[in-house]
């Protein structure tokens, strides 16, 4: 069979974002089966139905690396107990226009991260909201919420706090086999 | 007393937006005790947290603009069962940086429209979610989701539908009320 | 393969409620490949934890039911725009004690009515919310919520509205095929 | 003016439940402006619209209890990732018949806790899509979620965690300031 692609979206634009980070660290990861990629939301323009069917280049290269995937990782942090405006610009493109959603019967996990003990929990159930729509087949188990998500990194970028990398790792591998099972269906 | 001020979002950038034509409906309605405004969300770019200390003049004058604002309008589609990106994004520079988000205590209300049955129901419960942070204080009655919406104006972009009509103004008084009650506490 | 046994379960505890009607109709509907089953949950008492290891008949004959099931169908009313507390409740004892979730890997979908337009569909998203952590694998599409519920049925309890008719067979048809890809996965 | 009377409701029906234990404990702090009152739940039976005009015994005083109080103080558990069934329960006999809702126009704010880390976060935005059909007044802030809730007492039921008792008491006089402000609007 071949490699489960996956591709990895962090949901932050900062330059020092843990998040951005942590999908770095994730792509470097070797993981049995699978092969990981990263996609760029920051050079998106804000969603505007009128060029939905011909937008602009960046946004068509976005829909075919999302198209080539198998399945699509979110990783982002929470702002204001709900998705980053950003990532969810970066979906409605994706998901437009009306029969041409990039993300149709992918698989889909999420990893957030937050500076405070709740480890951007909200987000991730408004992002399965979103998944029903966009006919996504999301992991169930492991979530993955990193609180304190500051502390986890040394000063190079690498995860330093064991538990956080394996459970990062336990989501990719059952994130890998979810999408197997779904595509062999 | 002081008119209430009222400040109308559009969540949609589409031209030709449905919404944008109702909240410009709404602006031309002579409302008892209250003034109201609309500010632009098209002009900003993506949030991007290294800039939230100084960020582009597009931002500062929108963060101006709700705070000279006691009562906050959103009239939005619904994307993807959730707020609009572009939405969300103008609400994330607006509430930063810590310290300065600037729709403390302000009151609110939401308007959301579809081409189908549900009216956008889904977005508004996740726009309240952010409220909580963004400690604004919603209306709870009446709740105002118009399906249909692209049957409800005429060429001219005048509202057709007396009982969206209706309801859109009834709205509007309301959040006037709650917004003097709120501000004599 | 075995028949793909589906256990409908109403949210409703009213004598002439529509949506124990709806179930009624499905129970009857002859769908290939598949029976129907239903569950009562008005025997049952309010959850508490100290019985949960020990709990009284009704709620092991309610787990049994579930656990020789495939899937599940839940058909029920949206009360203050949730689920309605007797379905929670129903919910809560066959999800304990921990380690012994009846629910566990099941698929499940969803109808819902209302007297207004909405159709329920808030409750909905709280059930999705409840499926994460119950571990099932809820369909996506169709969803089917019905609006003016109260107008689709004849004196003897048969659907005569031929568009919802249509809808929810397709729904069944659909979670039919989603429970087979799941089994055979 | 006179006292605030806040009635606390207990999301738990175990005997030894570590939110029936900090209810009670809330119950026994002087707090200035207020009296605090408890309604017990386990009494009620599953709802049933067939007898919400002609509720039984336990139905009518619970519903007075709440009618004659001034804010409603949600102290709560999370059960799979939402309201537990019992709690919700409660809710809708309260909130019934259609005209006579008790809860209509009460103040609100909720407490949870939970085993875990995220502390029950995910129940309270379940409950706050409630307040809005109820026409409640929930507090925005301190938002209050116990994580490791059972570290947190002696074995007098007493809480050990000062900062827990500081946050707990922080909520408490935020939702008197609160309920005095929105009764004399």
């Amino acid at each position: 069979m071949d490699k489960i692609k996956i591709l990895g979206i962090s949901g932050s634009l900062r330059k020092e974002s843990f998040h951005t980070k942590l999908l770095k660290v994730i792509t470097k990861m070797s993981v049995e089966g699978a092969e990981i990629e990263t996609a760029d939301i920051s050079n998106l323009p804000l969603f505007n139905q009128d060029f939905e069917t011909n937008p602009p280049e960046a946004v068509t290269a976005f829909k075919k690396k999302i198209k080539e995937s198998d399945a699509i990782l979110f990783v982002s942090p929470e702002y204001n107990y709900s998705v980053p405006g950003a990532l969810k610009n970066a979906i409605d493109w994706a998901s437009r226009p009306y029969g041409d959603n990039s993300f149709d019967g992918k698989t889909a996990a999420i990893i957030s991260g937050s500076i405070g003990i709740l480890g951007g929990s909200r987000m991730q159930y408004h992002l399965r909201q979103s998944f029903v729509f966009l006919n996504m087949r999301p992991l169930n188990r492991p979530e993955v919420m990193i609180p304190m998500i500051q502390d986890k990194f040394d000063a190079s970028g690498n995860i330093t706090d064991a538990p956080t990398k394996e459970k990062v790792e336990e989501m990719i591998n059952a994130l890998v086999s979810w999408t197997k099972e779904m595509k062999t269906k």
